[in-house]
């Protein structure tokens, strides 16, 4: 039996780690490290330095993943991502039965949370459903961006009875949700605000949550998204990277 | 200047709490500990519970909190809600003012995260805009119910791509939002679930979530409702008290 545990490490603060995710993260043999080019290579390092800090009891492996990645070429944004997970699926599949031995332990280390726009859980699920070798999970929940983006705001995500609804910046441009007192948008590289600016909404913006290089903004839309364009713009080309997520609402009545 | 820190400890499994909240947890001098009646004792001894497995480096004092009753008979839920947090807001003020010396740091610790369904921040956030005394607060992320659930049941929240919609029992009763893939439940003491029991929905459910007591139900609503109704009724009879939580989503095509 091979065993993975996903662990969610929070988002940016290593602080965000829970006790539960110290306690995975000192059972497992070998780290599955993601090297996703250099945009990401602060995140590879958050993720080593996570290891080095919080384990104390064991020895491990850190293990370099080249993922493979989506085409950018493509009419159908849902298959386009399911071919993508597929690929992804076939060489962890191969790197589960090749780096992890029967009877080792293997963790994949999820920014923020793995249950909300992390593909690693579908991915290990869909392996052990048809894999030739024996296959157990456990899922470590984590702090999420929408989670440190509240925290930071001071700010509750819901309204008093409300709903809180959580979607991608290519839903969001297809219009405002009706249904919900809160909108929190991740997944967003197009900022997508800008095609709810004629509504009358507040929003509470935030990049690099939980690290050093974290910028909050809140305001009205109207009068702050081309501060958030432009702050975006210039974070983005100093560090290579930017993350951000934002939570939108309509003034209170 | 007094300081309050309102630090989410997760949901249920003392795990759960993040180096963060352990860190704010050996900074207060005073923990606030609301006492809710006997329904909630487990609750109770839950927090204290992690006051003396994680706080190594300072002496604390606790106090006891009788939080105002919500009015249980009304007519308009919004407003129910408000003239109850006014009455919880005037106590807490109160409090503030004559268990914290000026200079001190209070805490309340959330059950869950501070940013969703909890109105301890919105009524902080209320006294220190015009209390009578300088206040400062910060707030401490937590692993919520939702996020616990889907760990729980190795599921992620969201499909591919698509939005998720987080409400209240009373908001489901309604109708069943259409413009999310996966709708989870919170606060939900009625089983609304049974208002959507024609639609063809998966639920994942669960009570007690990370704690010894928990709870997991998934399967077809229709086909498990009944399990559900059946074993809530009884856990709550045992125990005193019942939480609980589901996610809604129609099948995968």
């Amino acid at each position: 039996m091979r065993k993975v545990l996903i662990i969610g490490i929070g988002a940016g603060n290593p602080d965000y780690v829970t006790m539960q995710a110290v306690k995975a993260l000192n059972e497992a043999d070998v780290f599955f490290i993601p090297d996703k080019g250099t945009e990401k290579a602060a995140l590879r390092e958050l993720r080593t330095e996570i290891c080095e800090r919080f384990i104390k009891e064991k020895s491990y492996r850190l293990v370099d993943v080249k993922p493979p990645r989506r085409a950018t070429d493509f009419t159908d944004y849902k298959s386009n991502v399911e071919t993508w997970h597929g690929e992804i699926e076939a060489s962890y599949e191969r790197l589960l039965m090749e780096e992890l031995a029967d009877g080792e332990c293997g963790a994949f280390l999820v920014w923020g949370d793995p249950a909300l726009y992390d593909s690693t859980l579908r991915i290990i699920e869909k392996i052990r459903s048809k894999a030739g070798f024996a296959l157990e999970y456990d899922v470590i929940p984590g702090i999420s961006a929408v989670q440190a983006l509240a925290a930071r705001h001071h700010i509750a995500l819901n309204r008093i009875g409300e709903s809180v609804h959580i979607t991608t910046g290519r839903k969001l441009a297809e219009g405002f949700p009706d249904n919900a007192g809160s909108v929190v948008v991740l997944l967003d590289g197009d900022q997508a605000f800008k095609h709810v600016a004629g509504e009358d909404l507040d929003i509470y913006w935030g990049a690099y949550l939980g690290t050093e290089e974290e910028v909050l903004i809140a305001g009205k839309l109207s009068e702050v998204m081309g501060d958030i364009e432009t702050i975006r713009t210039q974070r983005r080309q100093q560090n290579g990277w930017i993350m951000d997520t934002y939570l939108l609402r309509k003034p209170e009545a």
